[in-house]
């Protein structure tokens, strides 16, 4: 190992054992909203930033599938969305009031392997049980030793169980078990807004085909979209109207910035990405859809509307709505 | 909503209406091209850009698929490229020949409801009707308020019906109704040619397996591709000796942009991508395949060939051509 | 053609005829490692680079499967890993030691159809036969007359045989001949291990299912991934516990790189990328599975482990590693 590396590993250590104490003292404000419910965890400036603590708990839902949620009985899916600022940490104390062992993987942030959420490293909880996740975010910056710059947390991720069904958590995943997370930069732009659309196999958001959720915004809303993907499918997000940049928060960063603009984007399991738009911008008020883009996808119903309306509420030509015009 | 929004709001009342009354008064000329015929949109140099009118007729092909084109009886598939300069209208007055509705559904640019494209948004062309639609373009800028950078319409997008055959167009798109846009910021580099490839279901340009066309340019010259998926399958696009920066125009922007570098990329229904290249670059004349590199679909007849030819327009070792080496 | 184009066309004469001359004259010395041998074409410092020149075997392995070998009876799958400094060039001897005509067919660098690798180019080596292919690279820089930035040849590519079984390889890729290919930028930074990781249909590096290779590492060194794709499918490549930067290099470039930090990337068939992560960086030492994340690819067996040990080789928690917690 270079010196950067043993370096690397000290500080790694002692970061660890900071933040365990620091986090056992703190307890986190819960801010829940619709669609489904959200936690912020709000930064306290401190390099640090804050420390919090929610419980989630894994649950049945009445029509039989699988749900995370923020209180007993409340679990929804996707499951509550979850923000932070970079350096925020997060523990989680899951609660499995399923009957079979459910966990919490997340991607993007760190933990340690006891936080992975795999039954490879032990992180299943067993029905009726409860276990404490720990998620750490930080920002980007320079590494000592010229070792380059390290990227922050900064991102549309997402997490998910890993156990039910298969060592992959399959079956969880399929019936319901995942739900957004989104890590800011101290200095990014906060949406008036935030829509989460999960494309799981032939499902949006595991609702019935040709019932995708209708979401709605006035024009000139910040809204902002995550976008993730699950089970055995590519699928190609789509959405009228709106287009975004292809990258790290989907608005260009400077004038000088190459993305690409894009309207369409290919994303297969796992994937997420996440961007804002102003609602109705240069295209006005209207139902604009948002679909899949794979033919037979849209046909069978994963396509939904994107409701844009004026200062009243009202979207000219469109009294009763509808749905992909059926 | 902010005060942002409802300023935007605002300005896109008035923004509308400025370029409808400036577009009933302008008449575009047309500029057709080989392979597939091209519309240009020239700027006036103008703030607003040029407004240009054009017609396009929906038809049907002598083999039984359905095409747009310029003028009747001259359709093709893919249908006319249609190349805009950001700031430019463009009007569209779509004439419908074919015996059921159709309809222009288009990516990327500016337009109403009304231009939509849609059954939902009462945007379908009866058969023997005929229908305007508005597209309208604009550049990148700083958003007033300090809501951030506005991404301009520049992009490599395309155009298809949503109405054929269920409310998707899937019909429609399968049989041929579709075709490339590009949009370009003002000072982005012109090529000396642009070619179009449409990964539609396992068909290039929905033409025979095997039997994908064969694009020509002398060594030296600045060829643009267009690249376009449709269907159902996802695609990598592949080519043989040449590359390009996986961003916006496909051109390094900077000595500093982080661009990816790549030769092959993965692709699905909707999406669309291009760059340019100049034919033979440090590789000289030859026969250069492009083709999908999913092996069944390149062995199924996916592939054809960019044939760079010398000064005098031969190519070494390649008297006859052939396809794919059989 | 442009005055650009006929400049080009005579530079790129000129050059051909040089690195052909020169490389006649030289013989490269060999460096191989594990797991896969490794070909490094040291840089001279001079403006050109290095030509170097290798020999490499096609052969059929014990088990039936083909690959590419830089000794006789040392074939692997992947075949060994070749590193180029832009500027550098490559002159491969293939020695065809099959009993089927097979090729050498290389992705991202610059090479004339003589060394194309496919039948349509007549670049096919029969068995028992012996051909040469010259791999050309390049540093990016400003075209001459103002035509832009050529893109240098840096990135994560790759190379595989285009013949065995249809003209495009499938059958001999499917069976094993294929390898990685990194061209680095003469300032990119050094890893201290690269790993390979092929996606090949349903298969890691040609392996059986569940069998995908695990990877070591100590916290705090700097690993690469390599990541290509092959066959029929998509693939989401994930890994647990790090992340990267989706762009050339997987690092970010400046603290204004505007790409996305991602730890899942969609893949198809001939698509290659690479990255590297500082082993355990903020997360520790562990078992931290690297999976495709379609749920059926990893359940069915597309799942290995990066196993990142502290300082003394130990893996807190890991005893005996396990693969995917069977
Ligand atoms: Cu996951
Ligand atoms: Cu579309
Ligand atoms: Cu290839």
């Amino acid at each position: 190992m270079t010196e950067v590396g043993r370096g690397l590993a000290k500080s790694l250590l002692s970061r660890r054992a900071f933040t365990t104490s620091a986090a056992a003292a703190a307890l986190a404000p819960l801010v829940t909203a619709n669609p489904a419910a959200t936690i912020q965890t709000g930064t306290t400036g401190a390099t640090m930033g804050a420390v919090r603590r929610i419980t989630l708990y894994a649950e049945r839902l009445a029509d039989g599938q699988l749900g995370y949620g923020l209180e007993p009985g409340k679990a929804t899916i996707p499951g509550p969305l979850i923000e932070m600022i970079e350096g925020d940490t997060l523990e989680i104390e899951m609660v499995n009031n399923l009957d079979v062992a459910a966990s919490l993987h997340v991607h993007g942030v760190d933990y340690d392997v006891a936080s992975d959420g795999t039954r490879l490293n032990d992180g299943v909880v067993e029905p009726g049980g409860r276990r404490t996740y720990i998620w750490r975010t930080h920002a980007q910056g320079r590494r000592g030793g010229g070792a380059g710059i390290e990227p922050g947390s900064a991102g549309y991720w997402h997490y998910h169980d890993h156990v039910v069904g298969t060592p992959h958590g399959t079956i969880g995943i399929r019936q319901g078990l995942y739900g957004p997370l989104v890590v800011r930069r101290k200095k990014d732009v906060k949406p008036d807004k935030t829509f989460t659309v999960v494309f799981n196999d032939m499902m949006i958001n595991n609702r019935p085909a040709h019932q995708a959720p209708e979401f709605v915004a006035k024009v000139g809303e910040r809204v902002e979209w995550i976008v993730i993907t699950h089970g055995e499918f590519y699928h190609t997000f789509h959405i009228h109207g709106h287009r975004w940049a292809d990258n790290r928060t989907g608005l260009l960063e400077s004038l000088e910035d190459p993305s690409r603009i894009i309207d369409t984007k290919i994303t297969g399991p796992a994937e997420s990405f996440g961007f804002q738009v102003i609602a109705g911008e240069r295209v006005g008020p209207g139902a604009w859809m948002y679909h899949c883009h794979v033919q037979s996808h849209s046909d069978m119903g994963m396509a939904g509307i994107f409701k844009v309306t004026d200062e009243n509420g009202n979207v000219p030509g469109q009294p009763g709505g509808g749905h992909e015009g059926h």
